[in-house]
């Protein structure tokens, strides 16, 4: 199937085509189609207690200029999530439109469109541009909270403080704390600004031994090493005042084995906070579970409502409590392996309850699991309000530029499957979880994106360019606009350097473009709220287009181009008619048939 | 993406490949893959809490004499659903291998291979061929017990005694009776197993007013105008000895108004009965949830523990009742839309819990729901064995033969989408589900396909070469054997004609080349229980492949190739290679790029 619908028939979730989001249960709502065909009738299908039903669709008054016969009907959303798709007869055919394209057999329901009723996503995250910190390495705003060497020992070892700058040297070294905290991000703060970022996703903060933070002893505080509880004030103030919004790391799979729930719990059998953990009696096994059976990293018991109360719904729960205190969100890690019994049986009603929770602490805060794999069984729009976006967008993208996967295997993936898989796991989500899917080409846990590209600045602004142009929220991660690279190949530790704040160490030129690609994303409605459609592939190149119709016909275009090469690379394609403008050098183009150069890659408004 | 996968790499569920199904919890399995391939290494992976694990597979002696080299892992059977897949690795690239082919970036989980732990499918029902059978339209075997004219009135009109062999001539009339029963279907058992059927689909036979019966008035009699009980037990006796089983039709969404259950709940608001339905008080509507409000059809509401227990699961359920006295096993009617407070909800735990008590009644129960749309979602194993394959097979087949779609609105469907949305629909079903989907090409509910097909023999034997090639039990619909067709478009009750008896009526060439194919199919391991590949489309012409492939790496192959031209049509393909031989005509080909006339269908064994 091609993954290039035709672009002359159109419906999404834009105001023109779709008058609401997230309309009340038990009414109804308007949605039209417009097309260029010359269909004899449109009718509008869904389904309703398992069966399709069909209402002729009635023509309209074109809505503004775009070319074609606009049809409207009304969808009647009955139930949380319905499924719809239009059906367009012709005098000697007849043809079905679904999210996947136009097809002449009936698609699979996992590619109708889905209207998600009563839906209220966060809406201020399509709009921000993100920005991933690892604390302990982004900046030393106060020396004197730094960790000393020697101060106490985790595990077998005690930990050492390392100098700021240091080349990381040694594989799987947590002890090694270079002493960045949370008063180093508000002093970045104007920094961050000025490159364009708009929303912080801060890896853990919490009282913690080891320098990622993942393994938290107290979630109810913020490590005195990075500042303390006063720091996250501050940095709250100053960063509301920036117009920066944070996003805090939720480790609710499993706690550090200091965590005083945990050792209560193996303090004594009849403890109750035993039952928040999963027990087990087998020769050669830990006695409880733990995240991969590392014994630093007991894992967590939602059977037991206590844990549930103590992290997700009760008044003073974890999620609630940093809400409160400023945090406008929780990125949540390993969010497909929370679950019961020392399983992930219960992982979607566990994270409904954790949603719900948040939601009533802070109507729009923003909720993102991290899963590392295919989420779309997760992603119905009653938990997570997206995830992080590894499968439909980092992974399969950074493998297309870099030729080889995360782990260095190498890859002839060509730009025509990168669409496919683009196109497949975008298509099969509800607009707004797809919007508010989080998209990263790198972070603490992957290897650098400039590395993986030889640290070639135009291929690692190909990829930067599919970031700020893709459906879903773009975050950067800390210090690759400066070009902050690795040392080799590998993911943790090495993609974890100390930030340079010696200004003579950064590459100046890629910040300015980067800024002046985060200013583009920031300024295009169409990238923040648009939809998506594939234009073009070949083995080096791809191309997508991001549209958003207003109510009165209006529509706002962007055209994304990149390729892979890092030489220049003239691309011909089939760009919609009308006027475009490259965002960043102001070149005019005509819609038709284009030849231009893709390296680096472009975006076109139009 | 192509959906012909690579032929160069093969897994699959069959002994080879697989070593055994349905492996009890716990254990492991092992699994195997075989590639032509220059792989340098090759993994396994599966999924496990969620997380992708992967080990490696160790290269074995080739099995059989298939060309390539072969590896082999232990899966581990950790959970009632397994997801896995397989990586290869080479020099310069890397591939994985799901369900769906070979690609370079990881696909969705829908795509992985499945296995399913613990499952049990009817595998008998993969060896049978089965002959749909509306009973008042199929044979009259005791004109004593017909309906007479005027003997009863349901709704506003009497019934009427209708001479066999008269057209159907007015719309939806459900008073016609023609006489049929049960007794018919026992003479008619020598006519049957010469065809080479073995198994019995029959539309309801339970007391009901109707002459379609599809509203039930008492579901523990069979109907005395079919014979009642004692021509039940007759026919259980006569089809045992004539090894054919028969599948009764299950219709637990809807009584009919005169259910004694149904009753008691009108007459009396205090009625325990009254909690099996749904009640409402809606201005304009009826005061209970019916089957598309229609008044003679109320819906059962499974919210009522005493419902669950009628139908279900009580020990003298329904559905143990019949299973005891001898069927084999239930299609379930509208199996979408029973649920619970007049939906759909809960709709997969009831599939479960009505399994589970076929299951302990007759551990081979065959137990199959219609689900006239994309039924995937409710295929995981643990409720119906399969379903009805409209959405998979019969429906696009069809359309795609008669260029138009069940409701005759024209359609210029190619073989390229048509292999597209087969491949889409069986790719993601586990292989037992898959091997266990109740395939047709028509049925009482829509137009019968030689109508459809301009009554042409050629094209009409295509589908039935489709029909018999594709995984899933074949199912062929009465009389069609022999030419019977509609007078005009619709489906019901044009599709319903009596059965003629009368041999001369007969079109013995087409019965003969039925009986032919149906004989193919039920002699070839390949057809019964092979994987699939499509080989090749073009716009009138399709070709898959059926493989088994026995523990000792023997492969029975079977090639199915397929025409809509009327008039013969050679058709060049490439077939894998070694020797073939049609299995109707003994012609011999040799594999690699042949040309064939592909009219009226092929099957070539290898």
């Amino acid at each position: 199937m091609s993954v290039f619908p035709l672009l002359s028939t159109q419906h999404d979730h834009t105001p023109a085509y779709t008058e609401t989001l997230g309309a009340p249960l038990g009414g109804s709502v308007r949605v039209r189609v417009r097309t260029t065909l010359s269909v004899t009738a449109v009718h509008l299908k869904f389904v309703r207690v398992g069966e399709i039903e069909s209402v002729p669709a009635r023509e309209v008054t074109p809505l503004g200029d775009a070319p074609g016969r606009w049809f409207e009907a009304d969808l009647p959303v009955h139930e949380g999530r319905v499924r719809y798709s239009w059906q367009l007869n012709f005098t000697n055919d007849h043809l079905h439109l679904t999210a996947l394209g136009l097809h002449r057999t009936r698609r699979g329901f996992r590619s109708w469109f889905t209207y998600l009723t009563g839906h209220a996503a966060p809406e201020w995250a399509w709009e921000s541009v993100f920005y991933q910190i690892f604390p302990d390495r982004f900046r030393n705003g106060d020396p004197g909270n730094d960790v000393q060497t020697g101060e106490y020992v985790y595990g077998d070892r005690v930990v050492e403080r390392v100098e700021w700058s240091t080349p990381i040297d040694s594989w799987g070294d947590i002890h090694g704390h270079y002493g960045g905290d949370l008063n180093g991000v508000t002093q970045a703060l104007p920094y961050l600004t000025d490159l364009g970022v708009t929303g912080l996703w801060l890896t853990p903060i919490f009282v913690s031994p080891s320098n990622h933070r993942y393994d938290i002893t107290d979630y109810r505080h913020v490590d005195p090493h990075l500042g303390g509880d006063g720091a996250w004030d501050e940095l709250v103030r100053a960063s509301e005042q920036a117009g920066v919004r944070i996003v805090l790391d939720g480790v609710f799979n499993h706690v550090g084995n200091e965590n005083a729930l945990f050792r209560a719990a193996m303090d004594a059998e009849d403890a109750p906070e035993r039952a928040m953990f999963t027990w087990r009696d087998e020769p050669g096994k830990l006695p409880y579970h733990a995240f991969f059976d590392v014994p630093t990293l007991p894992k967590i018991d939602y059977r037991n409502g206590a844990a549930v109360q103590e992290f997700f719904s009760g008044e003073e729960s974890v999620v609630r409590h940093w809400l409160r205190r400023g945090a406008a969100g929780w990125r949540l890690d390993v969010a497909h392996m929370i679950g019961t019994g020392g399983t992930d049986e219960d992982n979607l009603p566990l994270h409904r309850t954790l949603k719900r929770a948040a939601r009533e602490e802070r109507p729009d805060a923003y909720v993102f699991g991290e899963r590392f794999y295919d989420p779309e069984h997760a992603l119905d729009g009653q938990g997570e309000d997206g995830s992080m976006n590894y499968h439909g967008f980092g992974l399969p993208v950074m493998q297309w530029l870099a030729r080889a996967n995360m782990t260095f295997e190498p890859s002839a993936l060509g730009g025509e499957e990168l669409t496919e898989i683009l196109w497949d796991a975008y298509h099969a989500l509800p607009a707004q979880v797809a919007l508010s899917m989080f998209n990263v080409l790198e972070s603490h846990d992957i290897p650098r994106a400039l590395y993986r590209l030889g640290n070639d600045r135009t291929r690692f602004l190909a990829g930067v360019t599919l970031l700020m142009g893709y459906v879903g929220v773009p975050c950067t991660y800390y210090g690759s606009e400066v070009g902050v690279t690795q040392s080799r190949d590998g993911s943790m530790p090495w993609c974890r350097e100390s930030m340079p704040w010696d200004e003579s160490q950064w590459d100046t030129d890629l910040r300015g473009r980067m800024k002046a690609l985060i200013a583009v994303r920031r300024k295009s409605l169409a990238l923040q709220r648009g939809g998506l459609r594939f234009l073009h592939a070949e083995e080096d190149a791809v191309a997508f287009l991001r549209e958003y119709t207003h109510a009165d016909g209006r529509a706002e275009r962007a055209a994304v181009i990149a390729s892979r090469r890092p030489g220049a690379h003239e691309v011909t394609l089939s760009l919609p008619d009308g006027e475009w403008r490259d965002a960043v050098t102001g070149e005019v183009l005509r819609g038709g048939h284009v030849t231009l150069d893709a390296s680096g890659g472009r975006v076109l408004l139009g």
